[in-house]
């Protein structure tokens, strides 16, 4: 791996359950020495990648990010166009609802939506990358991905996350088939053990797949019967952003 | 440099009015060799700080800068804590106000409100870094800085933005005292000969000054009396971001 990389990489390392890091659990984390530690991360300061809280020194995510975001949705607007669909989307089937887009061989959240109704919730993290193979986003864009990213990402070995996880490149591929008949993508438990999602692909302006909405809901709550009602209005909710992002989805 | 910043500060190319960069542009905007470029350009996009228009193939900010964004306000809420007393506080004068950062030796932009209630407006642009020496911003920062930040940032040769840019270091110590004792700064013409502005310091919890929140106006309305009577409101809406950070002003 670059320089480059490894330096960005260090910025994945944050999230919500760990907002700061110190120089020497980024060592630990990272397995490298603390010298190229402290350079990698002396020049992400410089450039407001990272900053350091006053008091304990310990580094957190920087400025910089805050300007570039703004730049990025002032230009190519993202969030502020996805934002308000998914919270109508999410309200409406009582359930969390997220948006998420390729990123490399992963998805990256955007924005989510949850309207609380229920007495058990899902713990969303949206700095956390969600795989292809294991996420029903995933398995929505893999559906409709070009042969080279499709080959990237089922590619053996890869991570079982829960005794439910698709792992094989020959059951992937049966439910791919699957779900570029349906439109649709239906995973119970392949990422975390609890938790059943339904996502719909999302598209940009060439057809080409860019990401994916999905609905999460605690397993115990997710019958067939409430797994059946959501379809019509996750696919309508899909065209929507796809249509609002100036998208066109492929013909059926 | 080194090669992470090299790569990073590609990123500060982009702005509102090229939110997108081709290959040779960057090379150009560089000044660097296009199989450089191009593996910089490749490490950003891996790692989702850039991606391609998929139409044109030039490179625009990518999603990683959304998600990281989103983590960083969930964990340590800038924006959104600003944003509210910024936007109050532009309408109840009925000039733009903006917060901006210490992020090294100049200032990131955080949040900006434009209440639009005048014939003419400043075009402000978030993605632009605000130099300290030259802007009212910086000077209220500067104000307060640790001696090792104001040498660094009055250190000849300065760039001269107009002619009336302050760019002697001591006419510079002279005006930062003024500046100390007043609490506030004022620019008349010296980022932008049409543009006068007057700021106030932000501060951490540990007293140490982090940013300002400034006013910037078109100098023609910019008149003694209009400017006297932004002080009060001024001081109190920075001492406002101030406490709302959890931040400490210096004794005065």
């Amino acid at each position: 791996m670059g320089t480059i990389s490894k330096a960005l990489e260090m910025l994945d390392l944050f999230s919500r359950t760990r907002p700061e890091i110190g120089l020497s659990e980024f060592v630990r984390l990272t397995g490298r020495d603390k010298a190229t530690v402290h350079r990698h991360l002396t020049s992400l300061q410089q450039n407001g990648f990272v900053e350091q809280n006053p008091t304990s020194r310990a580094y957190r995510l920087g400025p910089a990010i805050l300007r570039l975001s703004a730049l990025r949705e002032t230009t190519h607007p993202l969030r502020s166009v996805v934002r308000p669909i998914v919270t109508e989307f999410a309200k409406s089937i009582g359930e969390l609802a997220h948006v998420s887009i390729l990123q490399g061989k992963a998805l990256s959240p955007v924005c989510f939506s949850d309207p609380r109704v229920h007495g058990t919730q899902i713990a969303f993290d949206e700095s956390e990358m969600l795989p292809l193979h294991a996420t029903s986003s995933g398995l929505a864009v893999l559906a409709f991905a070009p042969p080279a990213l499709l080959k990237a990402a089922i590619k053996p070995p890869l991570t079982a996350y829960t005794p439910k996880t698709l792992c094989d490149p020959e059951a992937l591929a049966q439910t791919l088939t699957e779900v570029r008949g349906a439109g649709l993508s239906l995973c119970e438990g392949s990422f975390d053990i609890e938790v059943t999602s339904m996502a719909a692909p999302l598209f940009d302006s060439t057809g080409a797949v860019i990401g994916a909405l999905a609905v999460a809901m605690p397993q115990g709550r997710a019958d067939a019967e409430k797994l059946a009602a959501l379809r019509a209005p996750l696919l309508a909710a899909g065209k929507a952003i796809t249509l609002s992002l100036g998208g066109i989805a492929p013909k059926a």
